[in-house]
């Protein structure tokens, strides 16, 4: 089975660009988390809210991003989410951010699965784990 | 006496800049913000971070800004905070931010008390209301 | 004729909320804004970001929020947008947000009419002044 | 020589928490950013605004974070900026985020050197190229 995929569309915010009048860069971060939420929404297995609601949560532990062409105010962004691997401890989701056909950027974000409670690690809910393996 | 005031100063991020080359105008409510916890600190009364901790949230219920002219990355801003009446339910906190002699924006937000715990509103704790009386 | 209104959805970022669990109150302004945004395509008039390719910018000048009940990550939220008045050199929005019937804000931003280049003020492109007379 | 670096200290403003009562993740690219400009300025090089107000913009080409642990509203931070090698096309800054002696964060940022006219890439300065030799 190939790997799970996802693309979500989001428009440029002028709130969301700076004094190159490109997007800044900080931002890539609230575009992949936003495809990330509607990502995981299309899996069909409970949304990050309920994942939070049901006591789980899911902190960032790394990120990473390449910028290969400016966005701009009111571009109509695509954005490819995957998970490639399995998740384990944590689960890795890797973006595609492009505009037409151009490439704007690229990048990961890795999550760890952590009890609300507690603050402590655990293990992803066993749904997580049958869907991507 | 007087209404009790205080100066805090800040830099302007390059990410709170917008494509105009201004400070995106949402971002002065977060300078708004940085001033009051500077203020409420000044107080020598509990920090807002020690209110949250013994139980008390401040939420925000208005706020309002006036921009008379822009501000640039890197500019040096001084953000006077005054409180002008003795809060009861709520408080209001009155703004004006400065760059040299030049005013760049007035405004104010308007904070409720509420208890963390049971999401209703409660009385300001009793050195509130004998400090700001 | 009824003044004119566009209704814009929108779904809670999870970058939008902050430690009190609900949306930091000066992201109501960056909604607003999108809002605006797509409320002014939706005239059929040039969008904004035509205007400034045209030439023309619309600096924020003025912002009122009332803030009636929270918003949490990943509610939809629904952004109604009105212009009650013909703009002249000035032009207001007025906003309600809601979530389902729940009424979570209000709020208005008045926006100059200026020159790029020269940096001041200027009058509305002549259809504007039609569209919303 | 050992390579060049600057701490600079800020503090978490409750606009920057999400609903974990966390920094959000994406934050820290904003702290590094402002290290940066001051990191820049120590040097007693152009300040990044004279840069860009001598036809030099630097955009964010690549970045990478690394969460050690949260920080929270009101937390102290100090960040360590590094330039370990000396700048051509690019300049890369290494960051390291620190709360007493707790590792919160650290990460990187690449820049490029651009003539902000043609928005093409242009070589650094001839200062910069000496400095950090």
């Amino acid at each position: 089975m190939p790997p799970f995929g996802h693309t979500h569309e989001l428009r440029v915010r002028y709130a969301e660009t700076d004094a190159m009048g490109i997007v800044w860069h900080g931002n890539y971060l609230a575009y992949f988390e936003a495809a990330r939420t509607e990502a995981m929404r299309a899996t069909g297995l409970p949304s990050y809210r309920e994942l939070e609601e049901a006591g789980i949560m899911m902190p960032v532990v790394e990120t990473g991003t390449v910028h290969h062409a400016p966005a701009r105010y009111d571009d109509l962004l695509r954005i490819r989410v995957r998970v490639a691997e399995p998740p384990r401890a944590r689960i890795r989701f890797d973006y595609e951010v492009t505009r037409d056909e151009i490439k704007i950027a690229d990048g990961f974000t890795t999550l760890a699965f952590m009890d609300a409670q507690t603050r402590r690690p655990c293990r992803p809910p066993k749904a997580f784990q049958t869907f991507f393996a």
